[in-house]
């Protein structure tokens, strides 16, 4: 959730220095900062620092990092033509960059904490690549699904097979868990996400999972989604992350035998300790007893967080859930 | 559901000669945009053209619609002396242009279709009131009711008392119906929601109906509510309003005893008649049986909704729900 990011005085410097893209796309200085979170505060995992829009890239289409603008994309898909056209990339050709910066964190973590590799997921990076960029409620996107459904499988289809083998990619890297990003998936309806979007992201699960070799734990994460959530939990994700908008043991009970990530809204973290303590021990408590949580923010960490209020939840999370570290300390 | 609006082109027709705020106060134009839609589709009912943030001019905040920026609050609330210092206002004194209003729709209507007051909900009114106008995560508000709270409940409970009456003075006028839209209750978690909106929304409908005289049929609509809908059927409104991000007859389990209102997805509209109709059946099917349903979309018409397409939805819900308009027909 932005472990790596805005909101760390070490990553606004190095951003200074390098532009976003550049710091994708050098490994070590994605390394460095996947790295910077984990010797600032004792967090139980590493997320690769990375983005979701280099594989649309890699598919074919031109994708933009302005400053200040966000990413674009300025040749959107607008056409069946326009899908026909896309690429089927290898990974290792087209996004080595990633590829690397996971050996490296791997060798540089040495061990002492997992790292976890992502991708965007089919229906999110189909959004992007319809839109041309960030949207308020990607009209674009919904058009072309509900106006040019052939052309829409298709493009599921070859997106499908370019995040699973991407996500595969990560793993033969030393991934040793994987994040599927489906941050836009809560503007569809219930019907829309069985038909339009379900059966090609749990392809995408089945070729990252199938690939022979290392199995790891995938986790699927959205936003908005807690009224497709027994949909998401026939996706076969081992972990599925919610957002803040749902009470985490309603969620449990809807998306079934999986382990959930989740649920502190981001923006407590804007607020004082004492709040921070009150509502991360509620998330704790609605779900004491249960195994398979996964503490986490409900979305992304605002880049206005002081970092000392991440310390305050990092330290009350282990100290309040009992994990060993806070039983060392106590 | 911005039933009258920008779609129409006898509405741009108007709204080229006079601004928004213009048409809002003055009833003469309110009346004719309010029946624009209803001479032209076969609806169920009116609602009033009208705007939520007059209310919270008349307790004292400057509120400015600049053109094309939406409307902007240029002294936002930002410490509890600007709670202290709003009025109590008197919506026969400071609001009588919607009143006006709804009296002159009333006898325009002549009783073909009863006609819908409304009143923006409190936690959306303050919403506003602290944000300075509309925002992306309402930040600032989520802030200040966690950071200070005593100046938020007294904010709270000055909304739910103005709210109440207006929305009783609405009844008074000749609404037939009341909506409270809550359109960001959704951006909270359930335990917000419960400890910081729900009391002060329930004592705003309370107020709305108590006041002696005709009792009306009081909605309450919010968007991206799926987490919070058992909290929201504890409001004591007779029928929930839900947005397209859950199936409808789950929706219904989660609200308990009332009518609901919903829940096409209003993007569908955009596409093409086949696609309008087979999502409405979806939406008709799902409640089939049920008594309380009350078709609408999940959320505001979009301007670029060619009026035709309208068209076909109110003539397909008509006919596929076997309405007595339908039976005439067939």
């Amino acid at each position: 959730m932005r472990q790596a990011g805005r909101y760390l005085p070490e990553y606004r410097a190095l951003r200074e220095k390098h532009d976003f893209l550049t710091m994708v796309k050098t490994p070590e200085l994605a390394t460095e900062v996947t790295i910077q979170p984990i010797r600032r505060f004792e967090l139980d995992a590493a997320i690769v620092f990375a983005d979701i829009l280099p594989l649309l890239g890699a598919m074919g289409l031109e994708v933009l990092f302005v400053k200040g603008d966000g990413p674009s994309i300025p040749h959107p898909i607008d056409s069946p033509a326009d899908v026909g056209a896309l690429a089927a990339p290898d990974p290792v050709e087209t996004l080595s960059f990633t590829l690397d910066t996971l050996r490296m964190v791997r060798r540089e973590l040495n061990g002492t904490v997992p790292v976890i590799g992502f991708s965007g997921a089919p229906f999110t990076l189909a959004s992007y690549a319809i839109e041309g960029g960030g949207s308020k409620d990607y009209k674009k996107a919904k058009r072309f699904m509900h106006t040019e459904p052939k052309a829409w499988y298709q493009l599921m289809d070859k997106l499908a097979k370019a995040v699973g083998d991407y996500l595969r990619a990560q793993v033969e890297a030393g991934a040793q868990a994987l994040q599927i990003f489906d941050s836009w998936a809560g503007i569809l309806s219930p019907c829309d996400y069985r038909e339009y979007v379900l059966p090609h992201t749990r392809r995408a699960i089945n070729i990252a999972r199938n690939g022979g070799g290392q199995q790891v734990p995938i986790i699927y994460f959205g936003t908005d989604t807690a009224g497709i959530l027994p949909l998401i939990g026939e996706l076969g994700a081992d972990v599925i992350g919610v957002d803040w908008r749902i009470d985490l043991s309603v969620a449990w009970s809807q998306v079934g035998a999986v382990a959930v990530q989740g649920n502190l809204d981001p923006q407590v973290l804007l607020a004082t300790p004492a709040v921070i303590e009150r509502q991360a021990a509620r998330v704790l408590d609605g779900v004491r007893g249960r195994t398979g949580h996964i503490f986490n923010l409900g979305h992304g960490i605002y880049k206005e967080t002081p970092p000392e209020h991440a310390q305050v939840l990092v330290d009350f999370v282990h100290r309040y859930a009992g994990a060993p570290s806070a039983t060392e300390e106590a």
